[in-house]
């Protein structure tokens, strides 16, 4: 499976009166390093493939938090295909700082087609984005 | 011009590491409020009105802030029309904390037809919305 | 174990270019939801307590997404002690809007000492916080 | 006065169900832009400095809209020094996209001591930090 590398520089706007960035902004950086992936590959999360106006709701999401992260931090980011099933994609993501594990998460998303009022429908992925996406 | 009265509790990933909300999330409350008063009226800021599918997207934010707003604090928002032109709307808000000014702010919108695919087309705000508006 | 129910709306910024609910706003929904069930039992995720200055950090979380939620929702939000340990505890939420479920989620923290510069240090959590916790 | 350039990608989260950049995103950007500028001069919002523990909370901010900006749009940002007081510093931004003006804004900010509860105690800007900041 592939690996993908990224960073991601910590925002004064990350952090919470802890001191320290708020769990919750962990998931926007997942995704982002994920679109990221994507992008290198000429994909993306919602994107016209083929004529198909497909995106890729989230299904689950989860991470472990190891140490803390602060303003200012420069994060590395390795995104992996986890998992590629027919009609889902899971990405593994590992936050370190210096070699420091940080924290550790999944997402699980699933192909869909979207409707004109953003309604959607799942769908197995197409074959071409597959290939792309295993790159 | 008609006023209106809510309240917003403080989460905690609204602040930020000087311990204090931060300044970028008093314009999400803003437009929450903005919200709250159009929907006392039984209007929105994206809604389909009478066959047409209109938004106000907008042109123009401003805020001062005067105390610091803190985790847990309830504060009271004082949401006004400020003006009502034609084709624009700015709503005008005030913060406070049992009785304490916090923030004071500004958001002007204009009125647009959305497209289906999200394209905007400036119009005037229909006349029975600016009248609802102004009730 | 007790439950507690709170209700959550919508609002506009929760919303993304796919006009469902981010999905990584559900954990700031989630920790809302906490921070009201501790509220209602004179507790916080950080406070002083007994003289000690305790924070409860972020350990791991996660969330399954079941349907997708939409702007203005008015959700329904059940929060129930998971697991109470001897440093830890974990709180489960369930989502909903009309009885349907929209999403699932649980979050895991630490009880911990937080000195003078925010740095933590992992403690049992104190016995009379810990029976307030299950009242 | 000098300017500092930086760019940022729109991530997926920025998006609002309009499909566009959510309005209030900008000032976490602009934010971003400034901590970036003060990074390059060795310089930032809080930090210590010869001794002090500094900060500059934001008294006031502002931005207007001309475009929408999208998904995976790359914005240029110049920042500059709008005016440096003897307490408050403030930075204006123009955000463009291929040379098409998508945004202007300001935000003004005060020097401050920074206690040990983070209290804030205005002080005049350091002069080393000043020299510093409008190289």
């Amino acid at each position: 499976m592939p690996t993908f590398h990224c960073t991601r520089r910590i925002e004064f706007c990350d952090t919470d009166m802890a001191g320290i960035v708020h769990f919750a902004n962990f998931f926007r950086f997942m995704e982002s390093a994920e679109v990221e992936y994507l992008r290198a590959r000429g994909l993306s999360v919602k994107m016209v493939w083929e004529g198909q106006n497909i995106g890729f709701p989230r299904v689950s999401a989860s991470c472990d938090y190891l140490k803390a992260a602060k303003f200012e931090d420069l994060l590395d980011v390795e995104v992996s295909t986890d998992q590629v099933g027919n009609k889902s994609v899971t990405f593994a993501f590992a936050f370190s700082r210096q070699g420091e594990a940080i924290a550790k998460g999944k997402v699980t998303s699933v192909c869909c087609l979207v409707g004109p009022g953003n309604e959607l429908q799942g769908i197995d992925i197409p074959p071409s984005y597959r290939q792309r996406l295993l790159e």
